[in-house]
């Protein structure tokens, strides 16, 4: 119940380790088709360019910035986590300027400087920010945040690695240009692949680049070739194939349970997470608007040892909560309830176990009032 | 049994799908430090620098240009087969200019070619070729190469995809200084992963580079933080945990039976085979001290339906093998004897098959012949 990576269910571990065959096997081609269907399913698309990266969220990133920019490119990047200051790394490394727009942490992004800065750069090439903010749980208002990118003639590119199959994500009806994922959060899959789609307008800037891009290996002109998205398939790298049986199994089972009511689990689980925590005299982090249900940053009670009630937990209860980041270290805890942890099982278990170590450490805590607390959510829903 | 990737272990694909836990986790940082210790062994190398990249072997081979290779150097690349021109277009992607020593495809890399070209070319930073091209099956002097490097003050850049643990590769008493691979060919680890190392020459460019590495995801000043490599730990992304669970098995299976066993037994099952396909007419295409026992290319007999023979062979056999590239398309086979699919079953079951559907397609084959005779090369070693 960290940050991610998730939990996965046995179905998706026992596809894991099916038999490795070719990558160019017609069984493989098949699985990879439906694989894209899936994925476009996932993002509410009907993006052809929406495949899985061979690579970790990271690397979903950077294909979408080596791709769309150029050398000399202007980008207005939104920071309000770690994750929008990863995303100036791969806008300078490109050999572009990147425009900031600060906020602070904890908060979503701002439309109204985004807005400021969208006017006072015309020349800007994309504008991009993160949806859920993995590092602090705020979510920001995606569907805005690119209308205003159409409005002022940007691409936009989305972070959408913690929101995927978490909240509401809708790419085509929001328009946004070019977003990326992890498969190990509310996926629940394994590590190591970064869904990634980009719209039509992404497309035509991606196969009309003056310069090549500068990764071989994230090359879109070269990906998409090997996973048939326009014209004839032809080998580019060697697919993870066991991963990607994985993450066929669990758009699967996204499929199976339904996007929206897979948003509104997360939802009701954080509710009763929320009802619990409160009930222990915890509070948030981000302001209940913005709250992302399922990573759950929350302040440290004063007095209580930060890293040893985490190190308590994974070895007395097995169970693996998150340590804030940046500014919040030391100050925060994250608790995922991502794709499969994210059920009442897990927030029983958990706010018992943090009930019985901060007890444990003298903080003022009413054994059995967080779990009853919780219980009384999910018997209201 | 096609060119990768290949046949995995059963143990290999049960520590596969053990439950995913956390990338910070103090089991997994054991691990960690465990996979690093066995891919120096694997590699022959006290290399600090050595770790297992999270993406597929063309990320690694990424990785080493990425690192050391700046804008407006210039690299001597060898090219024997399809791997050379990748290396190419990487060098080219990093803003340096490619000198290319052209080799016949299927031939190893010729040294008087390369020493020529060091000599005509003094200011070059690197020399990069392959050790053992999967696209012809030929193995090119990887020791003698990179005496030359050193004695004209190159770096060397050593794809090692297809060799690691099917042949003999001596990183440190060879003096690469830098090599990646791949885990689905003589590993018989899943693909997506690739290892690499860096000599502490190599590792010195990296750290006091005038640019900052154009790939955030591949820049190893970053990396080597995650993985521990000098200095204190820091997240730097989700390392794929199930595919490196895998990898740490795969690896401690090469411990237990010993590299250079490990290296005999390629060799031993490839004579079987050379002896069974000769024995059915069937010639090489690389001479016979370049061939490396692994990856096994021979000519298509006249008259045979390259593709039909290949379907046949996977739909009533079960059994891949790969199609010859570029311009041995349509011409070539490539058999791959690579890790646990090297094995004396594997070979008998391809001869037979072979066989048969030779046979049945009207080839003038003596059934029984080709099993007979890797048979008396199995018991005469």
């Amino acid at each position: 119940m960290g940050p991610g990576p998730s939990d996965i269910h046995p179905r998706v571990l026992s596809a894991l380790s099916r038999p490795t065959i070719g990558h160019l096997d017609p069984a493989f081609i098949a699985m990879m088709d439906e694989i894209k269907s899936l994925l476009q399913y996932a993002f509410q698309t009907d993006n052809p360019l929406t495949i899985p990266v061979s690579a970790p969220g990271s690397a979903g990133m950077e294909s979408c910035f080596v791709n769309l920019i150029e050398p000399g490119d202007k980008v207005i990047v939104c920071q309000n986590g770690v994750f929008g200051g990863r995303m100036r790394e791969n806008v300078e490394r490109c050999g572009a300027a990147a425009v900031m727009v600060a906020n602070p942490w904890g908060k979503p992004v701002d439309p109204q400087a985004v807005e400021d800065t969208l006017k006072a750069h015309p020349d800007a090439a994309a504008l991009a920010f993160v949806h859920a903010e993995t590092s602090t749980g705020a979510a920001s208002d995606t569907r805005t945040l690119c209308e205003l990118a159409r409005q002022y003639g940007c691409l936009s590119i989305v972070d959408a690695v913690t929101s995927l199959a978490g909240i509401e994500l809708r790419v085509d009806q929001w328009g946004i240009d070019a977003v990326y994922s992890g498969t190990q959060k509310c996926l629940s899959c394994v590590p190591g692949i970064s869904p990634v789609s980009f719209s039509d307008r992404a497309t035509y800037r991606i196969k009309n680049r003056k310069s090549k891009v500068q990764s071989w290996f994230l090359d879109m002109n070269l990906v998409m070739g090997y996973w048939g998205t326009g014209g004839k398939r032809a080998y580019h790298h060697t697919a993870p194939i066991n991963p990607l049986y994985a993450l066929h199994e669990a758009l699967v089972m996204l499929e199976e349970e339904g996007l929206e009511q897979s948003w509104n689990r997360h939802q009701q689980n954080h509710r009763a997470l929320a009802a619990g925590l409160e009930a222990m005299g915890i509070s948030f982090l981000v302001d209940e608007p913005y709250r992302l249900p399922q990573l759950n940053a929350v302040w440290i009670p004063e007095g209580v040892d930060d890293a040893a009630v985490r190190s308590t937990l994974l070895q007395d209860f097995n169970l693996e909560i998150g340590a804030g980041l940046g500014e919040y270290a030391g100050r925060v805890w994250r608790i995922g309830l991502m794709g499969y942890a994210s059920r009442k099982q897990n927030v029983l278990q958990c706010l018992s176990a943090l009930e019985a170590v901060l007890a444990a450490a003298g903080a003022p805590i009413y054994t059995g009032v967080a779990v009853a607390a919780a219980n009384r959510e999910f018997t209201s829903t």
